[in-house]
């Protein structure tokens, strides 16, 4: 695998790739892989001639008060997952070579970034948005693989590709999961083991809900989060952010749910902990 | 020449030239082509292998009330210059081709986009930041080509294309001027000959403070200002939107004048013909 740190000559090395007819995947991260990026991973080998993974933890997407400092980081072990994957390239930037100067170009993608995740976390994505702009013109790829886990920014990252004409395909794999149902995050690394077993009601609650929806056919949105608040409300140790129930096109409300269309979402806290998960109805 | 008004087909063809190692040279317009355009299509025309001019009125750089229905148009004689200067590709896109559905995504270069005229058209440096963008995106070309009539247009560009990582070049021309001084405008055609004669006094007062600046070493900002105030308000029928000096790198203002970094930028309207014209001292 090769490393770079330097914008310039990553490009130029991926430019000569390029000439060559080398297709290009690409995974951006944050780092501290877990079996979730794994499978983002796997997937961008698999499917072209090079893969391309970023680990950089981008300070614009953090707010006041988050937890940019703390965020976890390990990168000896992050790049011996990526050598045992085959990934050929990682980009390991600093911020003066991201933000060499002070950013005043910024891509805000209306109506889909202040709603949900983007109601608590102002300006988040913004700074999502910006920085993968930013690193899909560095890196130039033919394909970029993304989480459902993370289903807002997946939902904004595509609209802001279409929107700006960006010629990269976007692709997605389902949140994977640890053994009891845990969507895997490099933040649950915060959570102690009694607080992890707290946690496993979100998916749990969500797995019920979907049930709700597939099988006993309840298409009401309020009654399936009210389900799910009660149910979460029950478990001692969570504060609710939210639970909504969106079209998964345009993150719209509606008053009925389409079964082919549809996002149920959830955040909540536990102690400091903010902890994300969802399930999709649908083709994201 | 080659005329396309389907990005999917244009991006194929220019993909085709790149493997074949042409550089592509790039000049966006609005068309209604004069002189001023035409010295930045010889520059794009002599400094690369596949020159692309685009013709597209982009609405969303309208505010309400502003000239984008009356905008001048004349697709037939553009095309006429456009073939007699050897240009290779036209892109000349529908508005359904560029903003096929609501446009939520836009570029936003924010401290450098609500000062000068950005104050007088809210949204307009933001819509012109998006469309090039796009554009961008979609022509994928090494050079891009820009008037320095329209100099904080350029400023905010050069500043995305450095923010957002864009791989172009973009280069500059000075504003051309008629026999009378009058900066070149698609939207001088809205002015009679009389309100021509009268806009000549714009220059005029320009060129007065520049040798105000450069010869008798006046490095107020304010008694340029107001020079150039007085001058314009002597002239009957002017009315002034602004009159303002700042930095050129980043258009902040300034207790002193610079000469190597320092736009000065005048709007005034005539009737309800709005004209720009800006001198620089410094590279831009």
């Amino acid at each position: 695998m090769k490393t770079f740190k330097s914008i310039k000559s990553l490009r130029k090395y991926i430019l000569s790739l390029k000439k060559e007819g080398d297709s290009i995947g690409f995974v951006p991260t944050m780092g501290f892989l877990h079996a979730g990026h794994i499978e983002l991973i796997k997937k961008c080998v698999s499917e072209n001639d090079i893969s391309v993974v970023s680990i950089y933890v981008n300070p614009k997407q953090f707010g006041e008060g988050e937890d940019f400092s703390d965020y976890p980081r390990d990168i000896n072990r992050d790049m011996e997952i990526l050598e045992n994957e085959r990934v050929d390239i990682l980009f390991y930037p600093e911020n003066s070579e991201m933000y060499p100067e002070k950013q005043l170009a910024l891509v805000d993608v209306r109506g889909l970034s202040d709603v949900l995740c983007g109601k608590r976390r102002p300006g988040h994505f913004m700074g999502v948005a910006t920085v993968v702009l930013k690193l899909f013109n560095i890196v130039n790829p033919d394909m970029a693989y993304f989480g459902q886990k993370d289903a807002q920014q997946l939902v904004i990252i595509k609209k802001m590709v279409k929107d700006l004409n960006v010629s990269v395909r976007i692709k997605s794999i389902p949140i994977i999961r640890d053994d009891n149902g845990l969507a895997l995050s490099s933040r649950n690394s915060y959570l102690s083991n009694n607080e992890k077993i707290i946690a496993t009601q979100l998916s749990k609650a969500l797995f019920k809900a979907k049930s709700m929806i597939e099988n006993d056919n309840i298409l009401d949105p309020l009654k399936i989060i009210d389900f799910i608040q009660e149910r979460l409300k029950k478990t001692g140790g969570i504060n609710i952010d939210y639970v909504e129930i969106r079209r998964l096109t345009d993150l719209s409300e509606s008053g009925i749910i389409d079964r082919k269309d549809c996002i149920v979402a959830v955040a909540i806290y536990i102690g400091k902990v903010r902890l994300i998960d969802n399930f999709i109805l649908g083709e994201i």
